[in-house]
């Protein structure tokens, strides 16, 4: 690092872009690290992808919007050799912009998995369980909530086709939100399902028509709900068939019951009801302790998920949904592997931290860091404590001096702002008896001990 | 993610990037893992910085061959809007960059921790001892070992001028690489000694010079040396008062007291000398176990280190510097907040991805993902197999079942590629009698147990 001191200046980061203090990191690890252990326990391996992959990788899998959103890195060197006088002045930005820059920041986690799937593809026994737990960057307009570098977690199992995979990736959220004590619901759907609906009522196109109208239908009654299906161009006739849709009630068992009356003309909705079944019955046998709820109007991922869908909302927080994911065919189809289907979801780890810090749950000892401070009165003292705080090191505890010889209050309120729970003394008194005044920085209790008894004593907590 | 079936292609990466599969993942998870319980043990507290920094932040920071390496980040939306004809015609490349783009990707982790501690100074209570990990990026033309992404693992102790800050860095470097099982020298200088030096021989200029010339004693010998220096225009005289200092032998205390005889005319020197006589002190009443080296010739970082210079390389392994850093004074002067001063290293988590590699020092442990794979048979087996699986959870064994009814054979392949050391059978007899057949995939064995003996059985490796 050379450092040129004429540049001067107040700095700043990007917008959308955020610093995490000590605090913070306390807490995101808190989160990273429970995540982290449910993935192990249920024999899930991490892997990581560079942040920067090359656009043709990135490009056209978004949407004409994602591609908007993607950020792109400036070529190195002279990145306008290539590039005529004419396309400089023609100024087509979207297309100069594939000229100026060939590399882009990863979009999310899931384009990079398919494309590391495609190029390991010989190194990887199938099925694969994999996790990632990376950051991903979106040119999207920042506002409360959202980022424009946020981390992903995520989990995939690819290469089967078996619903027990969509089974035990419900056990792991079930486990994880259990770990962090956050009471949620976990709903459920099925692509089959939906497109079975469309199907009987002879209107394919219409999926999410129909389900953001029935999603309105606690708060805007049922004649309006059919009022807005008829808007929508749905004629009278399918309106009336989907009145049972609308009004789905009871247990999920009871929900089954009914799709399986209604849909009993169409093999892909019933196809879907018994994936749904199945699963319903195997968490059964389980038993798992979040709510399970069937719910219709559940219509993420329409795009690419093909059969389970699945979203995770917290009951004590008004926040959206915290988790989500489903069954895709054909991930890596576009790369050039056809035929390998998965199932995977995404832990949304910004929303987490918020619903963990709303209720309060973090465990006091995620977050503290050095458990003792030992004071510094001068250098015969220094040089008295130093084997002492090895010792304390190697038992495990957390241990600082205060480097300089300042004044006992600044020491203090060092360990005060660090939120540090013990302090240990040594002035003239301590060495010639051997000993350590320790001072309990929340009780403000002090008890001249021996190194052994102050090991014991700042273990115990 | 939408997929556009359209775009077809065989994928790649950038070059200079690297996936990490879960093999290699877990390798490096147990070198920051290490770092990181030490650092903790030490009380340093984590940071992270967001990857994109403002350009005004970097430029000017890394000399102008690092303002070229630097990563830029295309602006968002119409990025030509502000950008006149004749400026795009001018085509200067350097400039245009500027306007073209505002944002670039981190290159250290040095350059954005002093904007943190500029832009979060009031929250900070100093001495403030921060760690992070994160990875940087540099656009280096890529070759063996050097990759345009790679992790920085910095530990920094800044707004404290206390040489025990040096000594417990050296503590920690000591005590990772015993934990990681690598042997190693810890190499120390001192920029005031290398400038004393200078000073009383009259060539301030000339450290480089002079360094770089006793560096190669043993290689080509005193003569060849004193006909460099002269050749680098150091006179006659001067080169001979080097001349204690070039044969510069023995222990740390011995060469300690040669230098005090030779810098005795220049304060800084003996600033140095003093310095470092101290943190060998210091660690001597500690007691620390790798070897600790005094070697003139180490001369990194010359461009901002004031005082301490450390770097250590491996005894066991032709490697080039595995770990350096140094005391600098201002780190944070650049963005306005002058008089912090500090001292921090940088662990090279490649490199040491290396050494142990080549060593063989991974712990077995530490690379295992799965313990024990159910076999799947078939759906009455599955029913009756998940619970067991949850109680083996529940036990923290990391379990798989395997998703598909496939064949006996395909299963136990799967157990075998993964390196599952344990495979549980359980077909009609284990489940008449409770019991599950636990196959031991190292040794051939097998035996019935229940699933408690299971239990201990695999909780034992």
């Amino acid at each position: 690092m050379h450092i040129n001191s004429k540049t001067m200046s107040q700095p700043s980061i990007p917008k959308g872009t955020r610093d995490f203090s000590p605090e913070e990191m306390a807490k995101r690890n808190y989160i990273f690290n429970t995540i982290r252990e449910v993935f192990k326990l249920y024999g899930f391996r991490q892997i990581e992808t560079p942040a920067m992959e090359n656009l043709s990788t990135l490009l056209g899998k978004y949407g004409e919007e994602g591609d908007k959103l993607l950020f792109k890195i400036l070529n190195s060197g002279d990145y306008l050799k290539d590039i005529s006088d004419e396309e400089l002045s023609e100024r087509n930005v979207n297309r100069l912009a594939t000229r100026l820059s060939e590399k882009g920041l990863r979009y999310d986690l899931t384009v990079p998995f398919a494309r590391y799937v495609v190029m390991h593809r010989n190194e990887i026994t199938f099925p694969f369980r994999r996790y990632q737990i990376q950051p991903v960057w979106r040119a999207d307009r920042p506002q409360k909530g959202r980022y424009r570098e946020f981390f992903q977690c995520d989990a995939d199992i690819i290469g089967s086709d078996s619903l027990i995979n969509e089974v035990e990736l419900i056990q792991i959220i079930d486990e994880v939100f259990n770990r962090f004590g956050i009471r949620v619901c976990i709903k459920l759907n099925n692509r089959k399902i939906l497109s079975g609906i469309a199907e009987i009522i002879g209107e394919s196109d219409k999926i999410t028509d129909i389900t953001v109208a029935i999603d309105k239908l606690d708060k805007i009654g049922l004649q309006k709900v059919n009022e807005e299906l008829a808007s929508k161009g749905i004629p009278q006739k399918a309106i009336e068939q989907l009145q049972p849709i609308i009004l789905l009630q009871g247990s999920n068992g009871e929900k089954l019951d009914t799709l399986k009356t209604v849909l009993k003309d169409s093999d892909t909705g019933i196809k879907g009801v018994d994936e749904l079944g199945f699963i319903l019955n195997r968490l059964k046998i389980i038993g798992i302790r979040s709510e399970l709820d069937l719910d219709l109007t559940l219509a993420r991922g329409l795009n690419y998920y093909t059969g389970a869908i699945i979203e995770v909302k917290a009951l004590d927080v008004q926040m959206g949904s915290i988790t989500g994911g489903g069954r895709y065919d054909n991930l890596t189809g576009i790369f050039g592997l056809p035929g390998v289907s998965g199932v995977g979801f995404s832990f949304g780890a910004d929303r987490i931290f918020d619903v963990l810090n709303q209720l309060d749950l973090y465990p006091k000892d995620s977050i503290q860091n050095t458990q003792v401070l030992f004071v510094n009165f001068g250098e015969k003292e220094e040089t008295y404590i130093l084997p002492l705080i090895t010792k304390m090191r190697q038992a495990n505890i957390s241990t600082e001096i205060y480097p300089e010889q300042s004044k006992m209050k600044k020491q203090m309120s060092y360990a005060d702002s660090n939120k540090i729970p013990y302090v240990a003394i040594i002035g003239e008194n301590e060495m010639n008896e051997g000993k350590i005044t320790l001072k309990n920085m929340v009780t403000g209790e002090q008890d001249l001990l021996s190194l052994e008894e102050c090991i014991l004593s700042i273990s115990r907590i």
